[in-house]
C-alpha cells in the first residue's frame, strides 16, 4: 500500500510565518508528544508511523517546497517533484507515475492520496485503513473520505451519498457540488452530505489508466518532462466526478483546516511562543515570535500577534481571516527559509541612491551538510564565520574555516561551504541585484 | 540670559522606542513645521528660537545623553555633563558653576532652568519671558511657572500662592506641596494651588550662594571633579522650599508631559510611523515602527504597537501607562542608540553553547564624522563597508575602504574609522564578552 501526501499551496493566510517558501504545513507551532513543537507535515508523518497505515510515503511537491520537506523530514522521505505547478489531478497523476514506472508498484496496489495539513486524531487515519480495506474487498473503484459537516460551509466541496445507504459504513456516491452558498449548503446538509475531504484510494492501475488518456510514457522521466501536457484541473473534477462507481466513509471526529490565525491559535502549543511576554490583561491572545527581539503584549483581547523576518503581523483574530490582501505585496522576498543544508535569515536589506543593494543574511548549516558550488553575477558576498568549523571552496581551492574568519567571494567567483560541525555565518551581500535566483550551480565532489 | 535644558531620565515607559541610551525626549515622533519629524528635544529648542527668549542655551545631562544630544542638536549646542547622576539640585548646581566660572557669566544674569521635555505652544515661552522680567524686576529671588491645574493630580508637585495676591500677574508663594493623595489634592486645587511646571528663573549669583554653601571651587573643573560632594536632592527642596522670596507665574496654556505611550501617541505625526500599514477595521490605533520589517495591523482599537530593534510593544493605550514593571529586564542592552558620529543598530545576537558569543550591528556614520581610535580586549569585529567611503587606521596603518572592502580588526587593535562620504557599515563583533564598556580610547590626528 502507498501513501501519497499532497504538500502544495503558497499563500500568505498565515503572513508573516508563511511565505512563498514556507506554507502553513511548515510552521512548528504545534505541540508534539515529546514534549517539543512540530509542523503539520511533520505531525501527519509522525502520525501515519503511529496508525494502522503500513504505507511507504511519497510527499508529491513542488520545487519551492522541495528543500523544507528534506529538512523537516530527513533526507530518506521519497519525494515527487511537479516541474511547475499546475492543479491536484496533475501532481497526482505524477505521484501515481512515479509508483507505477520508477518504484515499479503493481497496478493491483491501493494508493492513498491525502493532504499534509489536516489537524485529526487517531481516528482520522483508522478511516483510512477502512477505506483502503474497502478498495481492496472491490467496494467502489474510488473511496473517498467524508467529513461530516459541522455547519453549512461554503469553503468546502461536498459529496451527495445515494440516500438509501443512509447509515451504512460504507455509502456510494451519488454526485459531488463544489463549494456553494449558503442556503444550498443547508439543502445539502438536509440530504446528509458530507465535507470532501480530500482523501482519496483506489488501486494504482485505475489512475494510471486515466493518466494514460493523456500521456503514454516510456518512463517516468519523459512522464516528468512531458508534465505540462496534463490539463490544469482538480482531481475532483476530472477524476472522482466522473469516476462511475464512488463510494464514501463517513469521519466524524476532530478534523480541522488550520490555514488562518484564528483556527491555528486554537491549537498552538502554548499563548506565548518565542521571546514573549504577555500581561495580566491580555485574554484570548496569543503571540508568535520567531525574532531575537522581545515581544511584550498587555490590554488586548482575542488578538493574534505574529512575528518573523518577514514582519509583523497585529490582528483582531475575527479579522484574521483577511489579511492576505493587507499583506500580499508588503514583503518583497521571502526573509526566511528552511533548506537542504539549514536555514537563513534575512536580518537587513538597504538599497542605496544609486541603486546598489545590501543584504544581511545569518545562514545556519547543519553539521555535514554542504551549499552546492555555485557563482553569481550580479553581487559579491562576505562571510563571517561566527561559530563552528567549515571547509570552503572557491575557485577550486580549499581552506579550513572556523570563527573569526572572513571569506570574500567576488562576482563569478564559484565557491561552496560545508559544515564539519553546525555552522553559523553572517553574510553580506551586496551587488545591483540580489535575488535568490541568480545562482549558477556546479558540481563539487566533497 | 542663559536658560538651562535639564536633559535626564532614562527609563523604559516609552519601551521599546526608549531605552537607557535613549530617553523620552530624543524620540523623532513629532511633526515639524517644516514637515518632517522632530523629536521633543529638538521641538524645544526651534520653540526657544522662535520665541521671545534671547538666551544662550546649555544643556545639563549624563554622559549617557551626550553624543544623541550632539547628533539632534549640532556640534554646536553648549552642554555640561555632570560625571555620575545625581539630582535636579546638582546638576542645575554644576551648570550654574559652568555659567559662572567657565564661560564667565555675570551674578547678575538672569537663568532660566527648564525641563526639556514639556510638549507646549508659544504661549508657554511667552511666560518664561515674563519670569525672566520678573526676576530682572526683583519681584523675587526665585520665580517659577504654576501650571493651572486641570485635575486633581498626583503625579505632580504643587505650588500655593498667597490668597491675598489671587488674579494677580505675579503671585508670591505662600508653600510647595509634593504628589498630595487626591483628597489633598482636590484641598489644593480649592486653594488655587498651581502645578509645579519644573521652571525656575533666578539671578545666577543667587545660585552660585548656594553651591558655595557646599563647594567653594577654583574653577570648573574643580567643582566638576568634586561633584559627588554636592548632596543627592531635588532642587525643589533644596532650593525652592527654602527660599524666603518666592513668586508664581501662572501659565494656563497647552501643557503635556507626552512620558507615556498613551500621552505620546496623541501628539505623533501620524498614526502610522514607518513601514506600517493599518487595516480598515483599527480605530485610535497608532504604530510606530523602526525596523526595516513591515508591521500590519488590523481588528484591534485603541492600541499602540511599537517596533524597534529593542524589541515589540502591542498595548492597549490604557494599560500602556503601568508597561515598566514588565520591560524592564526584557532588553539586556540598548540595541539602538545615536552617537555623536552617527548611529548604530543591532540585528542580531546570539550566544554559542561555550558561552562565546557574536553580536551583528548597523553602522551609519555621517560624512565627515569619525569613530574613536580605540581598542577592545574581548572582541574581534568584522566590518564590510556597503555603503561609501571613508579612511581606516589600523594600528597606525591608513587605508581607503569603500563599498566592498572588509576590516578585520583583532583583539587589541587600535582602529579608528572617519567618513568622507555618509558610510554604512556591517560589523560583527565576536567574542567572549560583547559590551560597550569593553573599550580603551587613544587620540588620532585626523
Amino acid at each position: 500500500m502507498q501513501i501519497i501526501l499532497l504538500s502544495g499551496g503558497s499563500g500568505k493566510r498565515l503572513w508573516p510565518l508563511s511565505n512563498n517558501a514556507r506554507s502553513k504545513q511548515f510552521l512548528p507551532l504545534l505541540q508534539s508528544p515529546d514534549g517539543n513543537v512540530e509542523s503539520m507535515v511533520q505531525r501527519v508523518v509522525r502520525q501515519i508511523g503511529e496508525s494502522r497505515l503500513s504505507g511507504t510515503i511519497t510527499i508529491a511537491t513542488n520545487s519551492a517546497q522541495h528543500d523544507i520537506i528534506i529538512n523537516q523530514l530527513g533526507d530518506n522521505v521519497d519525494t515527487v517533484t511537479e516541474p511547475e505547478r499546475r492543479d491536484t489531478f496533475p501532481a497526482i497523476a505524477l505521484a501515481s507515475g512515479y509508483l507505477s514506472m520508477a518504484k515499479g508498484c503493481s497496478a493491483d496496489e491501493v494508493v492513498v492520496i491525502m493532504p499534509c495539513d489536516p489537524y485529526t486524531e487517531t481516528e482520522y487515519f483508522d478511516v483510512i485503513a477502512d477505506m483502503v480495506a474497502a478498495v481492496e474487498n472491490d467496494a467502489a473503484d474510488l473511496v473517498l473520505m467524508g467529513i461530516t459537516p459541522t455547519y453549512p460551509s461554503t469553503k468546502f466541496g461536498y459529496v451527495v451519498p445515494m440516500s438509501e445507504d443512509s447509515g451504512k459504513d460504507i455509502l456510494r456516491v451519488k454526485r459531488f457540488t463544489e463549494k456553494p452558498d449558503v442556503q444550498r449548503a443547508e439543502e445539502l446538509l438536509a440530504q446528509n452530505a458530507f465535507w470532501n475531504g480530500g482523501v482519496f484510494a483506489f488501486r494504482l492501475g485505475y489512475m494510471v489508466n486515466i493518466l494514460e488518456k493523456y500521456i503514454s510514457a516510456a518512463s517516468f522521466e519523459e512522464l516528468r518532462s512531458r508534465y505540462g501536457e496534463l490539463p490544469k484541473i482538480s482531481f475532483d473534477y476530472e477524476v472522482a466526478e466522473k469516476a462511475e462507481s464512488v463510494a464514501v466513509l463517513p469521519f466524524n471526529g476532530k478534523w480541522k483546516d488550520l490555514g488562518t490565525w484564528n483556527s491555528l491559535t486554537e491549537e498552538l502549543s502554548s499563548n506565548a511562543i518565542g521571546n514573549v511576554v504577555i500581561g495580566e490583561n491580555a485574554p484570548n491572545t496569543h503571540v508568535v515570535n520567531e525574532l531575537g527581539m522581545p515581544v511584550f503584549c498587555n490590554g488586548v483581547s482575542d488578538v493574534v500577534v505574529a512575528a518573523s523576518p518577514d514582519g509583523i503581523l497585529v490582528c483582531g483574530k475575527e479579522y484574521s481571516e483577511n489579511i492576505k490582501n493587507y499583506v500580499d505585496n508588503l514583503s518583497p522576498r521571502p526573509m526566511y527559509e528552511e533548506r537542504r543544508w539549514g536555514s537563513y535569515r534575512v536580518l537587513d536589506t538597504t538599497t542605496y541612491n544609486d541603486g546598489y543593494m545590501s543584504l544581511t543574511k545569518v545562514l545556519q548549516l547543519k553539521s555535514g551538510r554542504y551549499i552546492s558550488y555555485q557563482l553569481h553575477n550580479h553581487r559579491e558576498e562576505m562571510w563571517t564565520i561566527v561559530d563552528g568549523e567549515g571547509v570552503v571552496v572557491i575557485d577550486g581551492a580549499i581552506r579550513n574555516v572556523t570563527r573569526g574568519d572572513v571569506v570574500a567571494i567576488k562576482k563569478g567567483q564559484k565557491h561552496a561551504i560545508k559544515a564539519l560541525t553546525d555552522l553559523q555565518i553572517v553574510e553580506v551581500q551586496m551587488g545591483d541585484s540580489l535575488v535568490e535566483e541568480d545562482i549558477l550551480r556546479f558540481d563539487w565532489e566533497w
